[in-house]
């Protein structure tokens, strides 16, 4: 029985909202049950140093949570002087993750970063993150066909993620904050919409897991992320 | 006139949302037309070393935007590794004024943390912090009289801000980001409920300003607080 | 009666002795009795990005205090890594108030840097920081008029600052260290040669104040900025 | 064929060389190929504040590259003043692995700090680290238990890692520089002695993978790790 | 000839101020010849944590330049976020070389924090800075034996230091800016009243220089510190 | 009697093993006993910016310790986030030393940088960088000139160094960390191969030495650095 009463397969509330920021070119909130996280993406001229005059353009992507996202607060990290290792761990995750459906030689040179913001943290940040994170990479690339800068959208596949583990023995589908706690292997799958691999995190916990129970988690994650790929499709008025 | 069409002594479109964030012992989603501000109050049992002892509390605030909040992309000071000067300076100005009207005493040894996260920028920020910071400390305040650890809500005052500035020769309330940005001079005014002055912090933009347009610019405030404070009242269950 | 037996509208013992620095354009020994301020004004060819390409110039400035200006030792900025939200606060204000007296046209696009150090604290260092700045500023840009650099004087007014508050229920002038630690309200006010308010900084500490105590404060500032004003004309040769 | 000349499910020459380094009370020089990393375990009576009094010990480990053990020079972190997010990355995976067979209540309250420096870099430092750290782990637990202080090694499996990745449409074992830079996908797996799963890092690099071909990698790792478990136990001559 | 048309072996015009801080423990403003350097000495109750409950007290020191004390705008560190590498060497030194003459046991569990701040810079300024330190470590150590809390100064003779050089083939004494930017080798020497050597610092800044050259350059600055050890007494009202 | 019983003008054994580097244009693994520095010469096209256009090349040096090099482990810099006052002084030390015998026009406009890398520290690490520093420098220098790049290689002389003391009252050559820790003065020389003095640091640590001590070391130091010369005479095949 978990904690919040789902079935061992059943994704939490989730919800995209498109727009959500009046100024970025792309922007979602994307509600995960009790965890929200507020996605920009922001188009800029300017590609990294490495990429100037390559015609290749650059998707980046950065990470925070406010203070009181979580159940305690947590220190700022502009006042501390620091991203932790944690942040910049899953900032460079979402950015290689979106990178990795992204037609960088289509798009041009260009950069755009997505800001991926926790306003409230309840298990799953960075799983939401992505998720979220896709909606307004793809509306802010909407809006520059709309503006005639970019013939199509220069993606080549649709990008979810969620979170399984194992919780009290049993193999579950994107953990809450309780179920995080207390779980015995935690992984995050981010997958594309056709179903392939983009990035695979497992970490065992308490005890090592075995083969089977992995793949056990990567198809509850393969189910959970056709849900998530179908809300965004929504959202983004594709369907 | 002015870009908004709104009237010289006019305030945006307020709203106070209190208990926007679920884990927060107090929160306010703050918004002055196109600026929004989420403020919550965190509740910690530490005080700063120089308080130790002394049986006073204290109160404190932070304050930060998100990258996107702006209307082109600000980068993050948590990756530049340090605050602005100009994000330090709201930061003391929230507290201070917070610890105006706070019995510092009557509370106890306990700290309260205010943070105010801009969401949304399209100028005034910082009194829409404090005015929404206000909403967030009362009922962190009120959660702990609820739970018997305070006897009375330890506030002498309500306390709202709100900007003033003189705009194509004419004094207004409440600038926006349109106005600010080409104001001629401009005041922020933290004032409390029965009308005393907190803070005062005027600039002369472009020339220096007169004895009586400052006048006239305080006795904007004074109406502008006053319709605040009606609004604080209001979200707090107050009357 | 305050502690220095000063009447409650006279100033400090006040020197503004020029040239103090050898090697800067500008310089100025600022004593406000014992608060004792060394500002030079260093000329520099670059602007900032910004300001490229535009014609105009820009005038910034920078403040520090010795460890032990203080009453008791104050811990070094360089060795903690980073300026404190009180210097760069006050920095900023000086760098804002020169440059609301100055032609950044006129001036054209060069770069002048005040620096203001404070060798002994007494209270009023901002605005014994601001009135020394003044003169650094206009020996510094003299000198580029001596050397054909510039054809005048690029400033359209003089500028000095002055502190006022309410020690005791008493309104005074030029708050010392005494005075300045229990007062129960505190203003700094930079005000043109021609009386106009260019700077206004306001900040209740134990309780708020009146409209009418804020009015009388900017009396006295006013009658201050004259005298200092008048000692700024002797030091330049002005008259 | 591989650049190396190696077949598809070979590793590198392995080499654990235990006692390399002099003062450290475990320490192993782990060489894979022309990868070389020195790792060193340090006791320390003093635990992390979360731990203290809690009877429990902590692993942990810090991980850097000197600036010419790659092919190019890097810049130096500490010259630069942070640690890149790659170097926070792999050293908070090296001590969330190590402790993954530390029984930490067994251990008492002390700490391990494992430092892993990369002499010379050619592909799969982490996994060379994690494998070196365990020897060097090992041989301070043995330290302890010789000096009486524990009374077995409180280690509840081997450990050790390998990089997995599909390098010209082929699934290859122990990726190296060249090959690395060029593969279409890259995991690295943590796995024990007795083929637990502790952590799985997959991601793609050009385009996603499928679950078979991770299935691949997967059953490619377990046969390395078999073979580094092998020189482990050698190295620390327990067999 | 020197461009100062000074003697080989003649040191620049001297002089020691002693209480030019108000506030201070001790202080002392060196001045050699355009080389002005404010020294002060703190007296502290905490001594570092290696010598708690020892017995024994610290002296150490710390070092700044005025942004313009040097003859073009020099960044200031405060602004950068960190020392330079040569501003900690000559702290480093200044320390070492006071704690050379201090007898650290009688003083006992206490600390003497030296500041030692650059006000005009025309080369020497780390030995200016030495000399005056002296100074004002001995008028603080006065103070407290004044004070009732020391018997007995706790220095154990006097110290100062002086540069000398190779300019254009001549050794010569207190080398100056314009010497020292131009000299073939550059040495600081620091020494006991008594004659004892307690730092030596040499470098040959075009080509190497020989034994004989040191040598020479060793008996130069034993005449100068005998000359300010002179200078010292008279300020201090030794003699 | 030395605790190494070694005679008292008698190196450790040192061993100068060139090319331990796989990828560095030069290195040295330098032992002076139980001190093992990792010296590596890397080369740059870029020089820094007030060499632009000057076709002049640059020699600079960093220095480092591996956390666990040290009899206890010593934090890392790079997670401290700055490098010690003492790492700043001995890198300058290097880079210092080396462009003394380095004829930077004939190298042309590039840089080469040195890092010395401390794998394990009993003392005197600073002589032995400087010491294999010089070798791995030499040996890029080689490389350039078998590559064409450079008619000749540009040092001007051979270049090593050493540190002498007082150890018990005796004069003895080369410490080690026994005898560091309880020196009464400590000297590093750095000379060149003809006799030159280029760098001397001394010391003193309990009581000032006299200038008759100071020559002795002076004279130990000549006669340990001939031999260093000709062990890197014959680790560069000179001989």
């Amino acid at each position: 029985m978990r904690p919040s009463g789902r079935a061992f397969d059943q994704l939490r509330a989730i919800s995209l909202e498109p727009g959500f920021a009046k100024y970025a070119e792309g922007s979602c909130l994307a509600r995960f049950g009790d965890t929200h996280v507020l996605c920009t993406a922001s188009v800029e001229e300017r590609v990294p140093s490495f990429l100037r005059n390559s015609g290749k353009g650059w998707v980046t992507a950065e990470y925070g949570m406010l203070p009181r996202s979580t159940h305690s607060r947590t220190d700022r990290e502009a006042a501390k002087g620091k991203q932790s290792g944690r942040t910049q761990e899953i900032q460079r995750l979402i950015g290689r993750s979106l990178r990795a459906v992204t037609d960088l030689a289509a798009m041009g040179e260009m950069q755009i970063k997505v800001d991926c913001d926790v306003l409230q943290a309840d298990g799953g940040t960075r799983t939401a993150s992505i998720t979220g994170a896709y909606v307004a990479l793809h509306l802010a690339f909407q809006k520059l066909v709309e503006a005639g800068k970019l013939s199509a959208v220069p993606l080549i596949d649709h990008l979810a993620a969620v979170s399984c583990g194992i919780y009290e023995g049993q193999a579950v589908l994107d953990l809450d904050y309780a179920e995080d706690s207390s779980a015995q292997a935690d992984s995050n799958f981010v997958l594309t919409g056709l179903g392939g691999i983009v990035e695979v995190q497992g970490t065992a916990e308490e005890r090592p897991f075995t083969r089977d129970q992995f793949q056990t988690l990567l198809q509850l994650a393969e189910k959970g992320v056709a849900e998530l790929v179908t809300a965004q499709k929504k959202a983004l008025g594709l369907e």
